[in-house]
């Protein structure tokens, strides 16, 4: 039986979204967004939400660029800590250990040590609510080679993601593969 | 060391989102959305990307409202199987067994066995390329009674969702939990 539990934000599963930015002066920030995903195959692009009150909706507005940088599962700690201080009062690749690298096709720092990051360049700003949706063109995918599989795309049982349940405010890991898709055809 | 891969549209990880709507006749219909979210907390709204091809596009254009249903992992062959078809050429809430059900809230019909449904009314349409994404204002959310917590909210390890690769083409489940989120606080 259906209950009723009112008007949530409760949906499974919310992936894990460190995004690069840089501030004012060119110092390089990251931080987790609660919201955001694919939502367009072309011009391939992805949509992250923010509120207004957040450094990285400021540096967005300015360089109109960020980029979006996915943690391995050995990697949650620094991608927690990015969600949790603000890079208004500290650098927190510094605090972290990771490494920003400018990318040189967008004006937004990477993360170098995670395994998969996108280059974005902000095509939409679209205002709903509490947060601000930013939609970018995802202009490259910069991919760490130890994660490739045959093809050179990513392995994703190599790049071993997470994914974040906004219920239990945890981390979870990716299992095994269930079955392929688009296999249901009749015969 | 990161290798360019180009543009394309690979994030870890995406969400298994069925969409379901009513024709301009009021048949019930289920579809798979390959890119959707969760987009702002306040007020409550989901993000899903259509092609305007495809017939959910011209439901939620006609009733201004869609369903968001998640699967649990026992129900991976009704969801793929609701991304291969269309309904316009058949039923396919019959063709899986799955029971449409009438929300009273908004114009568009739920998955009565499917552990998590949201009632949504449409908010915004975004033009964004060969996707349109449409923003719904979630009104309700419905929870099969047997997934839910001590306090009454779902629980992801007895939702038992599934998510999606778009590398292999292929659905995963969820592990077990790795952390809790907001704990890496300076001491």
């Amino acid at each position: 039986m259906k209950i009723s539990i009112g008007k949530k934000t409760i949906l499974f599963t919310h992936p894990v979204l460190i995004i690069g930015s840089y501030d004012m002066d060119f110092n390089p920030d990251i931080a987790a967004v609660a919201w955001g995903g694919i939502c367009c195959s072309e011009p391939p692009s992805v949509a992250i939400s923010l509120r207004k009150s957040r450094l990285t909706y400021e540096n967005i507005m300015l360089n109109k660029a960020f980029t979006v940088n996915i943690p391995s599962r050995e990697q949650v700690g620094s991608a927690d800590y990015s969600g949790v201080y603000s890079g208004r009062d500290e650098d927190k690749f510094a605090a972290t250990g990771l490494t920003p690298v400018n990318s040189g096709i967008v004006s937004a720092p990477y993360i170098k040590e995670y395994p998969l990051s996108m280059l974005c360049k902000l095509s939409h700003t679209i205002e709903i609510g509490i947060h601000t949706q930013f939609i970018g063109e995802i202009l490259d995918v910069l991919v760490n080679d130890d994660i490739l599989n045959e093809e050179g795309l990513p392995d994703i049982s190599k790049a071993r993601p997470i994914i974040y349940d906004s219920v239990s405010r945890s981390y979870f890991g990716i299992d095994e593969m269930i079955s392929k898709a688009y296999i249901r055809v009749k015969k």
